[in-house]
């Protein structure tokens, strides 16, 4: 498989942390956003949205070019079975899935590259002003995050289960492949979940980020990294 | 079922077309979100985040309530799968679920109705300002939904299957449960599909609409429509 990515972008981050989650290895292709690679016409013929990550799944029966982090997880998923990403139960998968959009459509749409670039450009807001709206909608789209995990917390202790270790449940799913990249990319603009008061989701962060998986995935760990 | 939802609300209207199309009846409850509603202590003890939709599936062996509207109606069509919303290989939901996440990651959190407030009060934005930057990301977001429906015919072609009737395929799916309310939205800010230079998008858009599913989830059609 070959991963069309970027080592800031936090979609991209969430897709190399799936691939390691599986054990599958892959070939690092830089797309550098900040330069505007992307919409070059090598690029662009590729993706159809001039967006990264672009999955090519060369070796797979399916050989086919994916697009959209959230689908390219869940794809891998259920192509690469072990070990799961996703809860074997619908109502589980529902759990997870809405933990995932919490960040994927809550929190990091307001935030990325293009959305920072068109408050600076038409909108001609100051540096200062974009770290407030930046700041704005992570705090709030994390506190979300928080209130779900205590709802679920409060789920599991009326079934008699015991605490999540992870987002949902004992081992990492596409909730975690969302939340940790968020809560990275946030500390570029000075954010310190720590300081939000959310502490399941910081227990869960810590978690992750003590897995081999996550931090292999981490931008500084990129090929591309500067 | 009760669907807590708000008739304007672009992503309680993709939950009442998936209902619709399952032919599952369910109990209109209405959050009226222009007011505040979401915000009272009695929604706030259901929705972990204020939220709509909320679909509590009463009904169901698990009893929950459940938000985020794309996980919503995959749950729905995991637990109810006839008609089904989504392809049953891996390659056919990743292509529907990229669509969808077109909508519900590129478009629709950039323009609903907190974000739209943010850029009247903190950023002092006129109206003006705000239906130049709600056309842009619609206008953007369409044109990237176009290409990927190019992309897909022209796979279909390659195998020699004919072209799709609606987004994917010959029946609606989760893809098109996104696509309908975002252009219906779109009309509220005098955005015409009709002039963005996105003919497939908008046949698959006509054909939907000409479906009652899609027709009675319309939010003139809602118990709660101003």
């Amino acid at each position: 498989m070959k991963l069309y990515n970027y080592f800031r972008s936090g979609t991209s981050f969430r897709v190399r942390i799936a691939l390691n989650l599986k054990g599958l290895s892959y070939d690092y292709v830089p797309v550098h956003l900040a330069k505007g690679e992307q919409h070059g016409a090598a690029y662009r013929a590729l993706s159809p949205d001039s967006l990264v990550p672009l999955l090519d799944v060369e070796g797979d029966p399916d050989h086919a070019l994916l697009s959209q982090s959230m689908a390219i997880i869940e794809y891998l998923d259920e192509t690469h079975p072990e070990p799961p990403l996703m809860p074997r139960d619908p109502l589980g998968r529902a759990r997870v899935r809405a933990l995932a959009q919490t960040v994927a459509c809550e929190i990091h749409p307001l935030n990325n590259l293009r959305v920072l670039k068109y408050l600076a450009g038409p909108l001609g807001l100051d540096e200062a002003q974009r770290t407030t709206w930046y700041n704005h909608w992570v705090r709030e789209g994390l506190r979300h995050y928080e209130r779900r995990l205590q709802q679920l917390a409060e789920e599991r202790a009326r079934a008699g289960l015991p605490p999540s270790i992870y987002s949902y449940g004992d081992t990492p799913t596409l909730a975690d492949c969302c939340l940790v990249p968020q809560i990275v990319n946030g500390q570029r603009f000075g954010l310190r979940v720590e300081d939000l008061d959310v502490p399941l989701t910081l227990a869960v962060y810590e978690r992750c980020m003590a897995l081999d998986a996550f931090q292999r995935a981490h931008p500084a760990r990129c090929p591309d990294a500067e």
